[in-house]
């Protein structure tokens, strides 16, 4: 027995099936397109039924191919072949993917008409990401949003982005004493305030002195410690002016560094991770640091790679990625590499 | 018996132990300063011998503390802080280190009046990472430069930077047939050339086609392959201009590609590791690539800190970082980080 081809017609930007049976049977077997006695699918629902010989589609009575159609795709969607290797990717791994202004994604298990479980956005590695449009996309995703990012190659990378909330379990408390400015850092020679850094993991032991971080002093003279420069102690504002000049970021990372501290936490420098912060929320001798933060304002830019890159590390040291962006408020944004 | 303490005097960029016997002592223990009946040290060196209470220092008859010590000599060298780290950790280690221009460093069991192992730089977190200067760095260091970077907490991080030579077992050929541009990516359905391009590696296999790289494209239309854009065979040129919109750093990457195949190399993307490109000397489905390479211009400039970040995460994946720097000729330098 020879099964005859079900036909699919190509109109500008939809693909319909007529014939009622092959379209509820194509519907039901993945929830493709829009069932109502005929089945109209958009393109890349559509590029994925005839790239598996599923149907055959003609435009005005002359079939095309699969590279036909991707032409014809392309010429209504720029990014129509970045959506198509996502599209085709998810529903490879047995997921139902169906578009609605971005694709949204059904867990395993899951189907229409039930709620989706996750917005998912197709990314082109040459797209830039920017921190505060990622932020909106996940507003707009209630927080449930799957970024998958193509590279040269088609190949994909996917990552879960969502605000992240810390909490750890480390107190804060009142400090006295000097700090003295060298240059650009600050040494702490006072006994009484090296032992209490000491046993509050602030700064670093250097066997007669402890070294502090710009952020961590500012932190300090916050909590009532001085500032003293050539002798004579100098005011937050005053320092913050000076420190300026080494750390142009100095007060976005300082605003982190003491929201931090009151949910706490104690952050750390994370330059061997290529980030501001490693986090702890326990004591640092007893435990690792579970968090690398890198604190960026709201028109922070990135290539993709750079952020692939971060987030590899990251995880490649057993600790989550989080971009901290500062405006109005201060905003944890989590990228979490995932295998779908 | 009480021991006297040694004496020293400081004089301005210098601190002389005027008494033979222990100017000696002092130089034959660990080949400090320079010894001509008295001894003269640098601010650096004699910083390291007062905190370790090897003599006491004195200026016009009054005793310095390290404290007053220190802010001396930040008023003399600027980033006096930075040297002063890398050389008191690289003597806790146990090595000889003395300053020419920069510092240079005793292999262990070495010592003078040999020739040095390696020039060290000792560089700020803060410093700005400027290729062509590291390329400069190198030269003058004959290919023997170790770099440490002290970060905030004046923690250290040690690379070797060295020129780099590559080579590879994978030969070159000539191809035939048509590549599809289809906006920003390039898709071959020929099937003699899709054969030839998985025997090669090249591209991404997607079921009925192959997708490549607009650097790939670029290679085989050089080595013989046609594009095809909108039904019409476009030349090189205008390829690279219009890949240039997508991508504008594709002449520099080409070139690198190009010059790594004639090495018998095969570079594949490296986006998923942060970088331009990953390497393979032989064939990808016997082996893993043991280079990451990112090709920047000679005028690239990074932040220390995102260089740590791409070195860690190569060696995380057992890789060797490579970066690639295009000027009139290209200058592979490899980073790699080293506990020394």
């Amino acid at each position: 027995m020879v099964t005859k081809m079900v036909k699919a017609e190509l109109m500008e930007d939809k693909v319909i099936v007529e014939e009622q049976k092959d379209a509820s049977r194509i519907y039901n077997k993945g929830f493709f397109g829009i069932y109502d006695g005929k089945l109209e699918l958009n393109l890349v629902e559509a590029c994925y039924l005839l790239d598996k010989g599923k149907f055959e589609v003609e435009k005005n009575g002359k079939k095309l191919d699969l590279k036909k159609f991707m032409e014809h795709s392309l010429s209504y969607i720029p990014d129509f072949e970045i959506k198509y290797f996502v599209y085709r990717d998810l529903r490879e791994r047995g997921y139902v993917i169906k578009e609605g202004n971005d694709f949204v994604l059904y867990e395993r298990g899951k189907k229409p008409p039930a709620k989706p479980s996750f917005t998912v956005k197709a990314i082109s590695e040459r797209a830039k990401f920017k921190i505060k449009e990622m932020a909106e996309f996940i507003e707009k995703a209630k927080n449930k949003l799957i970024v998958g990012v193509a590279d040269e190659e088609g190949d994909l990378t996917y990552y879960i982005a969502k605000f992240f909330k810390l909490k750890g379990g480390l107190k804060e408390r009142k400090y006295e004493g000097k700090i003295i400015l060298l240059n650009d850092r600050c040494i702490v020679w006072d006994e009484n305030l090296m032992e209490k850094l000491k046993e509050d993991f602030i700064g670093r032991d250097f066997g007669k002195y402890i070294q502090i971080s710009l952020t961590e002093t500012c932190y300090l003279a916050e909590k009532g410690a001085k500032i003293i420069k050539n002798g004579r102690k100098i005011g937050m504002k005053r320092f913050i002016q000076h420190a300026k000049k080494i750390q142009p970021d100095i007060e976005n990372r300082f605003k982190v560094y003491s929201e931090l501290r009151k949910l706490k936490l104690l952050p750390k420098t994370g330059f061997k991770f290529g980030s501001h912060f490693r986090v702890y929320s326990s004591e640092p001798e007893k435990s690792h640091a579970p968090y690398l933060i890198h604190v960026v304002g709201s028109d922070y830019e990135a290539t993709w790679a750079e952020i692939s890159r971060a987030v590899r590390l990251a995880h490649s040291v057993k600790k989550e990625m989080i971009f901290c962006m500062v405006d109005d408020e201060i905003k944890y944004i989590r990228l979490k590499r995932i295998t779908p």
